[in-house]
């Protein structure tokens, strides 16, 4: 026996989201072998959800299984708690209380099962396979309908002494700010950088710009997409919208920047179509907030990995992790 | 041979602050075995600088040299670089532009020598010696002239990609605030909660309120300690100085735990002795603008090491780090 074949071992990733279920089996090159999904809110029993995972991602091992090995199973799901392997208190999935997913999952498939919540999968899925490859110190943000996490530092992920670092969305950025419609708090990231904080800013400077373009749509058509289309239009409201969004964004990776020193920022989700309405201003008041030491030395970039993907990548990399 | 005793190995450790460079040699049980310092702002050259420290250090090192062996030296610097070994543009150091320092000292001492920042050095000293002993996850400010900051993570402190991680102090507490008396920037947590911040707080809120004791100083007697002095004795003015700089600091600890999620923040510096009229204000903010999840887990504390011995305890402690 010599050296293991890498390309023959594979993992299985998966993302648990409130309303999809997605999985896929992945090799070592970040090659996506076989997918599919399933609706988690049809299943109100956590034994339930796991029996339909195993019915339908048996047949795709059994499918890919000749000349690999299967080495675990990678889950990145909201509230996942790495070292407890639990999902806890998760208020969009259907199981209530502390579920003991990681074991559940074990005794399913026979295999060890990682997890990690969304934005940490997310962050190894870019290191291993995306746009962090080769990096060992950067901060992964997703801008979707919230705002996520996850921080690599000296080329691991940081967990916190419970698992639950990296909530750098709900970060207070302005102090008695914009009341978050779930948290409470008052002035979180997450409150203006989400695509719902952007809803909220696109509706207050519609109002106080009569001829703003995004006048024209109705209340509900106002978000993330519809405030792009009046910005590329050249609506000064709409463009005003992401200034201030990536300033807000930008203030808030100043101090993530001097907190654990990353050579990028890496930028996800659904926000970050708004590209240099956004990455622009974001920049600008990241640098102008950084001390002279830090100054002109972070990447602030976009993710390289598909979507729809990339959350399969990167839980498939929680297995892989520090191997 | 089997197994090493460790009570035999020293390392020495070397705090380097503007005026005075502080040393001394340390077991594996945190005990300064003998100690001494030099003035730093005596030594215009650095190799004259080291030349001074070799002859006040050598005969140390001949005293209690029977039965132990020097593994190395660790050095506590403003603006060290870990990885480089060099000292960059320390504005408040005699030595100009980027000094090899650590380079210098193993040719001198012919031993291992390395450096950090001395907010580092001192949370490695708290980890190993000090209040944070067997914990893996804390953050370390020092409340002094200014704020600095030490993360561990994992049961190892945060450098970043170049070194330069946990510059807490500068960090933004108010977008807008108030202005830094040299960096310029405008809002940071330093310009607040330093000793130099809170001097300025008194100023300003005794000019507000003429009947404060506060008024019976003159300007320059005006510092954390005289304020401290008339919290005392029941002042109001004075005990809403230190709850309006707690408030700042609670806030701010509040996004640190939301990054690395800690078990423990550990406070040091001579602001401290404010004891509680700085503690409770900062832990009552700092639980305020937590997410539910990190609420009341993180315990806040004073440092325990003893102030004078505890940077050179911190810059030893680096040279048995991960070891």
């Amino acid at each position: 026996m010599s050296l293991i074949d890498l390309s023959k071992q594979i993992a299985i990733g998966i993302d648990i989201g409130g309303t999809n279920t997605k999985f896929g089996l992945v090799n070592h090159r970040g090659e996506i072998l076989a997918k599919g999904s399933i609706k988690t809110e049809d299943y109100n029993q956590v034994e339930d959800f796991i029996e339909a995972l195993y019915v339908n991602i048996k047949p795709l091992i059994d499918e890919v299984s000749q000349n690999t090995r299967l080495d675990g199973i990678g889950v990145g799901a909201p509230n996942a708690n790495y070292f407890t392997g639990t999902i806890e208190l998760a208020p969009n999935l259907p199981w209530k209380g502390v579920v003991p997913f990681a074991e559940l999952m074990k005794a399913k498939f026979g295999v060890p099962c990682k997890m990690t919540n969304d934005a940490n999968a997310a962050a190894l899925g870019e290191m291993m396979f995306g746009a962090a490859r080769g990096m060992k110190d950067f901060i992964m943000i997703t801008l979707g309908t919230g705002v996520g996490s996850g921080i690599i530092s000296g080329g691991n992920l940081i967990y916190g002494h419970d698992g639950f670092a990296g909530e750098l969305g709900h970060t207070i950025v302005k102090p008695g700010g914009r009341k978050h419609w779930s948290t409470g708090s008052e002035g979180s990231l997450e409150a203006y950088a989400s695509a719902t904080g952007i809803a909220i800013t696109a509706k207050k400077f519609r109002a106080e710009f009569p001829d703003s373009m995004l006048n024209q749509y109705p209340e509900d058509a106002i978000n993330s997409k519809t405030v792009h289309e009046c910005a590329e239009k050249g609506d000064p409201t709409a463009i005003e919208v992401f200034r201030y969004t990536g300033q807000k964004l930008g203030e808030a990776l100043a101090n993530f920047v001097m907190f654990s020193s990353p050579q990028a920022i890496l930028l996800f989700g659904g926000v970050i179509k708004a590209g240099d309405f956004l990455l622009k201003p974001a920049k600008l008041h990241m640098e102008r907030n950084l001390l002279p030491i830090f100054r002109s030395k972070v990447k602030l970039v976009f993710s390289e990995l598909d979507e729809a993907d990339a959350a399969i990548l990167g839980a498939s990399a929680l297995v892989w992790e520090n191997k």
